[in-house]
C-alpha cells in the first residue's frame, strides 16, 4: 500500500514518460509546457488513492489518472482564453506565450488525448468509466457557461452559485475519485459515496479559494490577492454580501462590480469591507468546515484498505482548511 | 435495405430528436443552431451506408453516426475562431452571431457530446469504436495544426500537402466508413478496406475543394470564388505552380501571397492566371480523378449487401466530380 506521496512520484514519472513520446512540434510543445507546469497533481492522485484504496494495482489506473490531469489542463487552456489570463501558476499562460488559435487548438487536442488515454484501461473498465468521465466534462463546461453568465447579472443566489461551483470544480474531483473506485472493482453503492465525498470536498475546496483570494495572505499565496474582486467576479463573498447589505451598500457593491480601474486597490479594499461588515467571510469560513466535516462523515462509512482513508481524511484537512 | 437519400432522412429525424432534448440555454442554443445550420450530413450518411451494407439495423448505428456530424461541427464552430470567419454555410458563424467565449465553450461541450453518444452503442462496439474515433479527432487536429503552419512558409511540397488533406479532411470521412463498417460487424480486412475507400474519397473531394474554390461557378457554389487565393491558402494549386514557376513568376506568386487587398478582385486574377499558365488546375483535376479511380477500385473489392455499394459509387461520383 503507498501513501500519496509515494503515488504522486509514480504518477509524475507515468506523465513525464507519456510527454517524452509527444511529437516535437507545434501542436504538441503547448501540451508539455502546460503539463510541465506544474499544479498540485490533485485529480490523478484522488483517483490513484480511491484506486489503491479498492485493491487496484497502481499501474492499472494511471492512464485514467493521466487522462484526468490532461483534461484538467485542457479546461486551463480554454478558460485562459475565455478569462484573457496572462499567467497561470505563475508562467506566460498558453494563450499569452503562444497565441489564441494554439490555445485553442492545443486544447483540442489534449482533450481527445484525454479519451484516447481511457482506451488504455485494463479490458471491462471502459464502459463503465466513460461515462463517469463524460458528465464530469460535460458538467465543467456547463459550470463554466454558468460562470461566465453570472458576469451579466446582478444578483445570483446561494443555490445558484452553490450549483456553479458544484459542475465546474466539485464534479471532476468527484468523478476522479469515483474513476479509482470504479478500477478498483468497488460496488456501486461505494462508488456513489466515494462520489457524494468528493463533491463535499471541490465544494469546501473551491469556497476557501474564494476566501483566499481576497483574505488570503500574498507571501503564503504566491499571488495577489483581489483578483476576484479587480475581476468583479461574482463569488460567494458576493453573493452573501448582496444578500444581506442595506440600500446603501448594495448600491456601492454594484457600482464597484461595475468598473474595471487601472489600478484596483481602492476598490479591492472597499469591497472587502463591505464584505467584512455584513459577516460575507465568516460565513463562507463555515460553509468550508461543515462541508469537510460532511466528507469527512462520507469517508467513515467507506471500505477503503490500507492507507487509503488516511490519505483523503489529510486532503480534506489540508484542501478545506488552507490558511489564510 | 435503403438508400442514401432515406438513410439521411432517417438521420435528420434522429438529430431532431437529439435537439429537442437539449437545455435552451447559452451552452447548448449556439450549439442547436450549428447543428440545424444545414450542411450535406456527408459523414454520417456515409457511416449508415456502410453499417447497413454490413448487416447492422440503422437504429443502431445512428449514435455514431451523430457523434460524427458533432464532432464534424465542433471542427467548424473553433475552425471558424482560427480563421476569423464571420460566414458558414450562408449564415453567420457562431463565433460572429455570438463572440469568442460562446465558439469555444459550445464547441468544447459539442466534442464531449459526440463521446457521450459513442457510449450509446451496442455493447461491445465501444471497445473497438473509441480508438477509431480517437484517432480521426486527433488527425483532425494535427491537420488543422499542419494548415495553420503552412501559412507562415513560402514552400509546401505536394507529400506534404496530401499529407495535411489526409488528416484535415479524408481521416474523419475513412473513420465513418470504417466505424459503419464496426458497427455492422465486417472483418478487419473489410474494415481496412473500406478506411483506404474513404481516404481516397476525401483527399479527391477536398482537392476537388480546392480546385472549385477559384475555377467554380459561383452562381453554382452559392459563394464568392477566390477565397482561398484572397487568405493565401496554400492549396494544391499554389503547391503544383510554386513547383514549376520561372523565377519571375514564382516571384510574383510569393508578393501577391504576402498581401491582403481590401479589394481583392485584380489579385486573385492574377494568382489565378499564374496557376493556369501552369497547368496546375488541370493537374488537378487529373489527381481527384485518380483517387477516385482508386477509390471506385478498392470499392469492387468489398462485400457490401443490398444498396450500400451503389450509394457509395455514386458518393464517388459526386463527391470527386462536382462540377465547375
Amino acid at each position: 500500500m503507498k501513501d500519496s506521496r509515494e503515488l504522486t512520484t509514480i504518477f509524475s514519472a507515468y506523465l513525464e514518460d507519456y510527454l517524452r513520446e509527444l511529437p516535437d512540434d507545434n501542436l504538441y510543445t503547448p501540451v508539455v509546457y502546460s503539463l510541465h507546469s506544474g499544479g498540485k497533481r490533485l485529480r490523478p492522485v484522488l483517483l490513484l488513492v480511491s484506486a489503491t484504496g479498492y485493491g487496484a494495482a497502481v499501474e492499472e489506473a494511471l492512464p485514467a489518472a493521466l487522462a484526468i490531469e490532461i483534461f484538467h489542463n485542457f479546461t486551463l487552456l480554454h478558460d485562459d482564453v475565455m478569462d484573457n489570463a496572462r499567467i497561470r501558476r505563475g508562467k506566460p499562460s498558453v494563450y499569452h506565450k503562444w497565441n489564441l488559435n494554439t490555445a485553442i487548438l492545443s486544447g483540442d487536442v489534449m482533450l481527445i488525448q484525454a479519451y484516447e488515454l481511457l482506451t488504455r484501461l485494463p479490458a471491462g473498465c471502459l464502459n463503465q468509466l466513460l461515462p463517469v468521465f463524460n458528465t464530469a466534462a460535460r458538467e465543467v463546461c456547463e459550470g463554466q457557461q454558468a460562470d461566465m453568465d453570472f458576469e451579466n447579472r446582478e444578483q445570483v443566489s446561494r443555490d445558484e452559485y452553490l450549483q456553479m461551483i458544484r459542475r465546474k470544480t466539485a464534479a471532476l474531483l468527484a468523478a476522479s475519485l469515483r474513476m479509482g473506485a470504479i478500477t478498483g472493482g468497488a460496488d456501486t453503492e461505494e462508488q456513489n459515496t466515494i462520489y457524494e465525498l468528493g463533491i463535499r470536498l471541490g465544494l469546501a475546496f473551491q469556497l476557501q479559494d474564494d476566501l483566499l483570494d481576497t483574505f488570503g495572505d500574498e507571501q503564503r499565496l504566491g499571488k495577489k490577492i483581489g483578483g476576484d474582486i479587480s475581476e468583479n467576479k461574482k463569488t460567494m463573498l458576493y453573493v452573501l454580501t448582496y444578500e444581506r447589505a442595506d440600500d446603501a451598500d448594495r448600491k456601492t457593491l454594484i457600482e464597484a462590480y461595475r468598473t474595471k480601474p487601472e489600478r484596483p486597490a481602492e476598490k479591492i479594499l472597499a469591497v472587502k469591507s463591505l464584505f467584512e461588515k455584513y459577516d460575507a467571510h465568516r460565513e463562507v469560513a463555515a460553509m468550508v468546515h461543515q462541508y469537510s466535516r460532511e466528507a469527512t462523515e462520507l469517508l467513515k462509512a467507506l471500505r477503503l484498505s490500507g492507507e487509503a482513508g488516511q490519505s483523503l481524511a489529510t486532503y480534506i484537512d489540508k484542501l478545506a482548511q488552507r490558511d489564510y
